[in-house]
């Protein structure tokens, strides 16, 4: 048995997870990001200096032989930050990084929540302006888009921390009690109006009336305090096209104490599962972490939300556009022979044969178990230079010569044949 | 600072990474290997059950905050016989199965060995006959040959592990000594003629002259004893073409106790570099470890003395049959049209464009800078519906109509071209 929380990956799964792994590098790289990674272990106080001592209760932490204080990444960001900062002279900016690690906690496992899972983390490093807020939630929007996913799956809550400070600035909230302050607007929702005004009640403030001013902004009913900034970014998003898929919602706080601007969190529609995903601007935490003053955001993506969410809509990984062909030994005379086509065919393609000597009939059992689309049957008539190549989807059969890449040209005639079909398939589909 | 042993990967070292991750699954599909995957943090008793409790020094093991004993796996084999063992009876024998896992091992780092690598691990399970190791073997040669790597390059040492047990045996050497027989033959190269007659002299045996009995096999001018298994083996390697790649050397014994049949370790031809990959028969592991009697075999092959020697071949990464495309924004006004494009050719191509308001010359040179081989041009006439397109390898530029996917065609357009002549290149290589 793995260790609890932890998953194993049977050849199924691990298709699903890399199907998963490939489309996340693809619309990054569609949005000119690059790859970074790190370590998986790394010293302890590089979490702790971010996030302060308490974390520690959350970490898969331990002394190492060396009587060094380790830790399992609990996330990406401190890594990114010591990376970028350590060499941040040596890149141009703004930077678009990205990264897919195995992250992990301990904590008790619970329903879509291990004690690790996959994360996919886009950062843009170096860039101050609203336009970058812009494209990161476009790139979030996207990834979600590429499985499949419209706009009546799932909603990308826009929120702002600065917003929040010139509440409490307006309503002359004092710093000392702003953590209580966020936290009444963090569980806003999920306790309810009440209980939501007796927090209230115990916070300081220059009007009588705290919690129904508050209330009324949250209800988009109180014009006095406005987010500039987020007028730009929705009115950025709704110029790609964007706009169906974001919604304001000044209850999206992000529990971190790092935030510094917009911050936004991903939902699927139904509110069936937890966030999908969750990110914003971090303007101060390179300088805090490394002492290099550079404006940063980003956002990160599990895999395990997104995955059960995939599999709750029926979604499977994309065929791949290869041709796997069965050698049929018919002939166990001429195995020698069949090696040297399998081998010769095998650069272009998957090949699967027998092992062992096997009926004729058989191997074509295997050839259709192994999702085989071509065989290429070696029998007497090898003696003649002769094969035949057969179509295990349309059945038919062809007999070629094997000098002068018979073989290969017809596997190939083959392969783009059914690329084909499967294009002309995908059009269907998308005519109702 | 990363801890001691841990690699950093920057965008270009993640680059090379992901090329050899990109070539070995390629290489591994085309022969029908699926890939599995299970967790870095394994229970310790997984690992000392394998390989005795000796390992542990060698381990990254710690207690974890549960109490329990828990250690980052050193290798792939023990969590793969957990995985086929717990669950053999759902698949179809013989499993062909790859992993590419990061192993981990607290051990002093040297070049070319830290505390972590991944490893490309492939394994045929539940098949006894020999084509199985050809299989595998065959499979080892094309991974180091998808790199552009040839027979002047690189060489598979085999040996047989049955064979020297046969040895033994003609030559009355007791069990109890076998131990230190094995020893003799892995270190003879190294320690030379007379340290291995001193080391064989310590061995009891029915002849006086062990030491030159034993020398004389491993010089080849011994025909009293021989391996049958490996003739076959080699045979079947020679009838696909790949003789040229393999060399029978009996002083491969590989250290492991659990191998049982044919083993092999693949170097490189200069000497330069430590063991490139190694693996073998181990028929009785699956047994010992989890009571299910399956024949087995497999192969690792470290990305580090890879990664060194295809650098110090110049090997890189090949180019992406992709197109990057700038969008460079000449009239701030049009701003919100030109994102919408960037959202629209995204969905094809990777686009680049500038978050600040910036000079059209200097657009151009960031369009260089960021490898682009197109630039769509959104200025003033965007008013009449229309875009420039530039091709800026071959400095060429038109005039097109947004509506009806002008721009998307003028592109697609282009990477064909760029296509046709990325092919034409490599073909022209290719004749010398």
């Amino acid at each position: 048995m793995a260790l609890s929380g932890f998953r194993d990956f049977y050849p199924d799964d691990c298709a699903f997870r890399n199907a998963i792994f490939a489309k996340w590098r693809d619309v990054a790289h569609r949005y000119g990001f690059v790859e970074y990674d790190g370590p998986p272990l790394e010293p302890l106080d590089l979490f702790t200096k971010k996030s302060g001592p308490e974390i520690v209760g959350q970490l898969y932490n331990f002394k190492d032989k060396g009587d060094r204080d380790v830790a399992l990444r609990p996330e990406m960001t401190p890594t990114l930050a010591r990376l970028v900062t350590a060499r941040h002279k040596d890149f141009k900016k703004p930077l678009k990084w990205f990264s897919i690690p195995q992250v992990y906690r301990y904590e008790r496992p619970q329903k879509g929540r291990g004690r690790e899972h996959y994360q996919f983390n886009c950062d843009i490093i170096g860039e101050a302006s609203l336009e970058a807020d812009i494209e990161l939630i476009a790139l979030l929007i996207d990834t979600l888009r590429t499985f499949g996913l419209t706009e009546k799956d799932f909603v990308i809550r826009l929120s702002d921390r600065v917003f929040w400070s010139d509440v409490m600035k307006t309503y002359g909230v004092p710093d000392e009690q702003s953590y209580e302050f966020i936290q009444a607007i963090d569980k806003s929702e999920r306790e309810g109006k009440e209980k939501f005004a007796e927090r209230l009640s115990k916070i300081t403030s220059n009007t009588d009336n705290l919690a129904g001013q508050v209330s009324a902004t949250l209800d988009f009913s109180n014009d006095s305090v406005k987010s500039e900034r987020l007028d730009t970014v929705e009115a950025g998003l709704r110029a790609r096209g964007l706009g169906d898929y974001i919604k304001r919602d000044y209850t999206v706080v992000r529990g971190l104490a790092y935030y510094t601007g917009v911050v936004f969190e991903a939902f699927d529609r139904t509110g069936e599962f937890r966030a999908i995903a969750g990110g914003g601007r971090y303007d101060t935490l390179l300088k805090n972490l490394g002492n290099v003053d550079l404006p940063a955001l980003g956002f990160g993506m599990g895999d395990m939300v997104l995955g059960d969410l995939l599999k709750s809509r029926g979604w499977f990984p994309e065929k791949q556009d290869d041709l796997k062909v069965y050698v049929v030994i018919a002939d166990e005379a001429h195995r020698p022979a069949a090696m040297k086509l399998v081998q010769e065919i095998r650069e272009f393609h998957t090949v699967e044969y027998s092992f062992q000597p096997t009926k004729v009939g058989k191997q074509f059992q295997l050839a259709e178990e192994r999702g085989c689309q071509a065989a290429v049957v070696v029998d007497a008539s090898l003696a003649n230079g002769m094969v035949s190549v057969k179509d295990l989807v349309k059945r038919e059969q062809q007999t070629v010569e094997i000098k002068n890449d018979g073989v290969l040209l017809a596997l190939g005639a083959m392969l783009l044949d059914q690329l084909d079909e499967d294009w002309n398939e995908g059009e269907d589909e998308e005519t109702p």
